[in-house]
């Protein structure tokens, strides 16, 4: 086949970068089924219907027909990419309900796909990595705090600089704004979320022009300007309500989770976590903590993993679900640290197995099966060219060790191409240092 | 969302049948890396015209569309979703020729879609994962051996039984061919690939319908009929042909590579492969060996793991790039499996941390954050239920120990499910056995 162009929106990887990937997603997993939440996969499809339920993402969803559908109109039936993982996870427990263990914790990794227009930073393809808990019938406040640390442990364990994680209450806010005499509160929100972007006066003005007053759109700017470091941001939040004459039962649990996921995250996740009225999420089915976080050295990365606790989003009619998760985006995060991580060397080997001539190959084969059964990764030469250029071709690709199996009855060398050191060894007692086993993260 | 059906060719496992899955490939990407294969992934999705110019697939093949192109028609550049990892591989070695080292040994494991009709056995969506060898130029033969017994490795490491991997040579049967008179080889190899399916009665009259005489037709068969559990099939091989007065050098090559290949393979993979001149494999594009792989306790699964040797599949016109490569079917592997095998519980957890009462929550929490510091699955109980609750919860999961943080100063205790064992451990200090620390595969 001739060579085709990129297709934009649809990041591949050189293997290097794939590799720096790789080691994301063990780390991640590694932290997930520490905290035993149990991997799934679902199918890359839903019907359309299903992810059109969901409303405003209409646009972004790829439709799949097959050669003999060309021209045809789509249906509720018809397949679609999904364009997340909670969707799926809904319909998974949804349907799976009998044979599911609740509160069920799962993580999921895998591809979605949104086909909307690619701009700098935007993929049409990516990766998420996503963790939720769901109950049935009822979901305890705490896995509010566990996703949350898990998260936290998950990201402090990627070479990605310090994070923070920015969290709130929709109890709080939506406790707030009623108590203000408003009642669309989800369009209240939708102002708030774009205060990062806009700046409060614009705000101010767009929550105006939807019909507050302007003595409300200063409270609202007032709530959404609080944040502290610790649970005393239910003092200040307490504060304002008193001051304004706003108090309900409502708020007083949105203030103590909110408290509590504080208190808690100061365990679990020193120096992380911070309280900040201003995260409002886009989505209107969270009902409880929302979460935001951020590269303190990359702010302009946007939130990199997000979520919340939804209540009313998995239901069967007779029973709900209530749930709570965040997901990271993977492939957006692996993107920005390829700007300054990279690995130690290109291909798994650690050794390169040197060929004397092609009669004595096998004997090249055999050093090579006896590292692998003991678990040291190895490639052999391909030709049996001059041992200088061979050694460079092994350096070329990073691997520190060039292995010389001995001729006439002489015993193998390896050398450590690094050091220039050469020393005798057997291919059944030599190993390598254990910082050079695997391919190690560098910064580059 | 409400609960939506089950969408036919689209398998999802339940937790369980995922941490198969998942130890099948985390066992398969083990030995691939144990042998310097390094991990890409490609994107889903190729322009249309890219994976039609493979011809015959083009009924399998899933097209892309956004909602706002219903009705449209397609394109060369309409995205399709790819249809297996080779044609990807083919384009990103030819896109990135320039960063990548020769011989590049890459694994991937990704899904593929295709879109036909389902039937028995017959997937959608399925896993992929594949090894190949490129080369740039020319490409050793050695090769041909490794990634045969990398794959005879990987598939010995997964507990499916014992495999026979068949090989052939296509140099073999095209110079046999050519030297019975035949020129078009691959309508003949199209015929001999049905043998399994159809018989050599049906495929004798196949062969003659197709312009083959009685006795060309019967040679053909009669080569399909030798096979041999090592190289003494070059003996069987020549003997037919200098018995029929055929004979050419590329004969001598096909046998000469065919009878290194089993040399070879019974060092790397004693017992595992076979010589079987019947193996023709569908694909046009094989040039030397090809692959074949069967379960011996279930040869109704047919092959799980195929391929061969290509020379011309990738070339940017100037440049070629000979591969070789084999493909396992993980998807259709892994439903097999799921007859016989399941796994010793249904979470990561080995231990679940009792929960005193909820004021206490946080000193279980405190346990559960030492035991994961060193690499210990762990869950905290959701609720506080009486001791018989919490255990029957922990059983339930199969999850082997509780543990019980101690209450007013006592020391905590750990309880092996199984045995009732229950003694005085600490948290900094206690490990479960090797054997309980991750779920394992067990016989169902």
């Amino acid at each position: 086949m001739a060579r085709s162009k990129a297709v934009s929106g649809f990041p591949e990887w050189l293997p290097e970068g794939r590799m720096v990937e790789r080691q994301v997603l063990d780390a991640l997993r590694r932290v997930f089924e520490l905290h035993s939440y149990v991997e799934i996969e679902t199918r890359a499809v839903e019907p359309l219907g299903d992810l059109l339920r969901k409303g405003e993402t209409s646009k972004e969803v790829y439709v799949l027909g097959r050669l003999q559908d060309e021209g045809a109109s789509f249906s509720d039936d018809t397949l679609a990419l999904h364009f997340d993982l909670t969707v799926p996870l809904a319909r998974y427990v949804l349907g799976n309900a009998g044979r599911l263990d609740f509160p069920f914790k799962r993580c999921q990794i895998q591809k979605v796909w949104r086909g909307e227009r690619p701009q700098q930073g935007r993929f049409r393809e990516f990766t998420q990595a996503d963790v939720d808990v769901i109950g049935r019938d009822t979901l305890p406040f705490t896995y509010e705090v566990e996703v949350a640390a898990v998260m936290a442990e998950a990201l402090r364990a990627l070479p990605i600089g310090q994070v923070r994680l920015s969290v709130n209450n929709r109890k709080v806010c939506e406790a707030f704004y009623r108590g203000l005499g408003l009642t669309d509160v989800e369009s209240v929100l939708r102002w708030i979320d774009k205060l990062a972007k806009i700046g409060p006066v614009l705000v101010g003005e767009g929550l105006e022009s939807s019909g507050l007053t302007p003595a409300q759109s200063r409270a609202c700017l007032e709530l959404a300007s609080l944040n502290a470091d610790d649970d005393g941001i239910t003092a200040l939040v307490s504060g304002l309500a008193s001051r304004l004459g706003v108090g309900s039962a409502l708020l007083e649990t949105g203030l103590s989770e909110l408290g509590e996921l504080m208190l808690s995250l100061a365990e679990d996740a020193p120096g992380v976590a911070r309280a900040d009225l201003s995260v409002a999420r886009g989505l209107d089915y969270y009902t409880g903590s929302v979460y935001e976080t951020t590269l303190i050295g990359a702010p302009e990365l946007g939130s990199i993993c997000s979520g919340g606790r939804y209540d009313n989003l998995v239901s069967s009619g007779k029973q709900v679900f209530p749930g709570v998760g965040l997901s990271i985006g993977v492939t957006r995060l692996v993107s920005h640290m390829l700007g300054s991580v990279g690995v130690s060397r290109s291909v798994p080997a650690c050794v390169w197995i040197a060929v004397v001539d092609e009669e004595h190959r096998s004997e090249s084969r055999t050093v090579a099966r006896a590292l692998r059964a003991r678990g040291i990764p190895c490639d052999v030469s391909p030709n049996a060219a001059k041992y200088g250029k061979q050694i460079a071709a092994a350096d070329r690709r990073g691997i520190p060790f060039v292995w010389f199996p001995g001729e006439d009855g002489e015993a193998d060398q390896v050398k450590d191409i690094r050091s220039g050191e050469q020393v005798e060894a057997s291919s059944e007692s030599w190993s390598p240092p254990d910082g050079d086993l695997v391919p190690g993260l560098v910064g580059v």
